[in-house]
């Protein structure tokens, strides 16, 4: 039987029901689980065989829940950087060259960082998910995970995607404890309106949730509008497919009204803040929380933000929204923390698990270190947490009850290695890219 | 004689007017200077008895100029954190209470962090200047200081504060090698229009600059509209004080023919992105660029932004721009990372000295690491340090030639002893702060 392990003397921002910050507190693991926290001496009293680990000057908080990611397109950093319409231009010109190995080396770095970063669990969206799957359980992080299919325009489409995406499903279902499979048609635009009844009816019939884009581009808005004679929200509303059951990333080219209509749906609007503002259009994110949507946060890839930083990624959503609001009171920083911890372990089915930590809950946490020149005074832990600190504070990882990240590197697989391999494995990427798209040449220039 | 220091086997960015970007390069340091850069072998040759240090992984580049800080701030990070005009709510009644030992640590704090985060010179404005040019000396930091002059309003005002501003540029000019004096009014509204003017003449005199806060908050905006009939920066300009030499912080609520007097004045725009996000007004700071405007980049205090890293600020800098603009082309990494390095060298008079690493321009650099899972691939070294690295992959810092931080710690002044002395400063501080005024008895409850 594995020793239970210990983190003790430390600050534990709970996010149970009263949103409890206990200090001087232990927190102690058995297994997969949560058994106890309480008062440090009272814990050691009970646990005297565990493993401690020392959490003076630390902060442990539950594991934070990453709704909108693309891993495995980590060989792909920043290629879109400073470029209009990237997504058409770059993205699925390169994504034509991409090879299995690409995909699940890109998963590993993609994964790791995020994992570095205090991300436990990620909600993935990409091509070739087996092996992404393989990815994460290898790393020990949670996914809930969905098989891109399109049919149209993007770099892979036809029947045979949406046959595998729909078999994804089936085949992990109930399979490991850190996968869960989804259902993930691309976007509005790009999946056959057949195609998408048909996932809904896959849905509801399979009981998985669905993870998409949605009004991402003006393009997609444009299509749908020409189309339906709607824009992308009401034309997926009006066929009963936004539930909230529904994960949609982006949201950034609908109307007034739709506004509306998306909260009503109680679908799940995922905000990207970095990759938003730097594409120059940004969800309206706390006018949406406003009207009662349950909003959550995402980094999106690292070709349209960079970095997989997902306690980094919080001081953007907060600033962003201030900025598009002029309001300098938008987005406390207590709610920003809930949107990647208890509401999104609520949106995802894992409330009473995940989000929060609390004795029978899965061990799902991170340590931040806060013993540093940017986090002191520390007079507001939260708020600490959210302005002040980056994912570079994280100091431990557990996941499932697991240490993949201690002492702030990865236990799981040989960074180094994997640094190694990011550079090989991504230039020979951009090689066959240019093979096959002479138009990409200026990659070659960067 | 001090040996000579050598980083070798590195990538430099040399920032020089080529923009070069160099592979397994070395930079040899003698005394406060840049000696030689050239291929590693050829520089091991010429200085065999040096110190190496090994680049291998890492980059070199300039040193970073922060162009608006109050250093001194730091223990009061946070408390204007989501509070509307907290500058008038918070924060002046707080500086009410401050003693010299708080300004001195503060300043020791807040300096820290800045070497910390790859900043090797500040623009410094804040009261008691003599603690902080204090602080800046003992850490190693070089210093553009101002000492704050107020008239009205704020928590110190009064003849003496005119006097000392002025005694300050006296007392220091040409005195210490790490520190320029400036001259500092505190802003359009709270410095009555003859001291400005006797200000503007002071500085024409002693052949100083001129740093201070304009159009900050719609009450300066109010106020300057009420009394002249104008708005801040016509204001300043009419009466001759906009010039090359004055830098002028924040610029935020400007009319748009005032966005032409300011770039047509050539004073210098201190864009804060951070703080002017999280307040929910931006400076259009990439239109004030396409005007000729002279723009650079400050962190601000770790009041309004929390903290004072200005490699994290530089990829704000970016996405604030975007988001405001709706263009994702906006402010280009390598514009970026000139105006915090030669731009802001010219501005400070510099040019040809700092801002570039280049043989005979002094030795200020800064050696981040970008080898890990964050920052691979690495297409573009340019793109990856603005938008993939934040100031904690700082490694190394030199400033005057002086080897300030090592290995990620500050090699001048002992961490551990400054975050105990922040926490217990900080507490007496708003214990302090209370006392003096009740309304602020919720700073407790934070």
């Amino acid at each position: 039987m594995p020793t239970d392990l210990v983190i003790e003397n430390t600050t534990i921002v709970t996010m149970n029901a009263k949103r409890e910050v206990l200090s001087n507190a232990s927190i102690a693991i058995s297994g997969e689980k949560i058994a106890a926290i309480g008062d440090s001496e009272s814990i050691r009293a009970r646990y005297k065989d565990a493993q401690f680990i020392d959490g003076r000057g630390k902060v442990v908080l539950p594991g934070l829940i990453n709704c909108h990611t693309h891993i495995s397109m980590s060989l792909q950093k920043g290629v879109t950087q400073a470029i209009p319409e990237g997504l058409y231009k770059v993205m699925w010109p390169v994504e034509k060259a991409l090879t299995s190995e690409d995909i699940y080396v890109g998963a590993l770095i993609g994964g790791g960082e995020a994992l570095l970063g205090g991300t436990t669990t990620v909600i993935d969206h990409y091509f070739q998910m087996e092996e992404i799957a393989k990815a994460t359980i290898q790393l020990g992080l949670r996914g809930f995970l969905g098989h891109t299919i399109m049919s149209r325009l993007g770099p892979v489409t036809g029947e045979q995607e949406l046959k595998e995406g729909i078999d994804f499903v089936s085949r992990w279902k109930g399979k490991h404890p850190l996968v869960t499979p989804m259902l993930a048609p691309h976007a509005s635009d790009t999946v056959a309106k057949e195609w998408l009844q048909q996932i809904r009816a896959e849905a509801d019939r399979q009981d998985v949730k669905i993870h998409m884009h949605l009004a991402q581009s003006m393009r997609e808005k444009t299509f749908i509008c020409e189309q339906f004679g709607k824009g992308c929200v009401e034309y997926l509303n009006d066929m009963g497919f936004l539930q909230p059951d529904v994960f949609v990333a982006h949201c950034l080219f609908i109307d007034d009204p739709e506004l509306d209509i998306l909260a009503k749906s109680g679908a799940r609007p995922l905000y990207c803040p970095m990759g938003h503002s730097l594409g120059g259009h940004v969800m309206r994110a706390w006018e949406l929380l406003g009207k009662g949507a349950n909003v959550l946060i995402g980094t999106d890839c690292v070709t349209s933000n960079n970095v997989m930083d997902l306690v980094g990624e919080l001081r953007i959503a907060g600033a962003a929204q201030r900025q598009m609001t002029g309001d300098a009171a938008a987005m406390p920083s207590l709610k920003i923390l809930e949107m990647v911890t208890v509401d999104a372990a609520k949106a995802i089915g894992m409330e009473g698990r995940l989000g929060s930590l609390q004795p029978g809950y899965l061990a799902d946490l991170v340590m931040l270190n806060m013993h540093g020149l940017h986090a002191v005074p520390n007079y507001s832990v939260v708020d600490n947490i959210i302005y002040a600190c980056t994912g570079r504070d994280v100091e431990t990882v557990i996941v499932n009850g697991q240490v993949v990240v201690a002492e702030g590197k990865l236990c799981t697989v040989d960074e180094e290695e994997l640094i190694v391999l990011a550079e090989e494995q991504g230039r020979a990427l951009m090689k066959r890219a240019v093979e096959h798209d002479p138009e990409l040449s200026w990659l070659w220039k960067q």
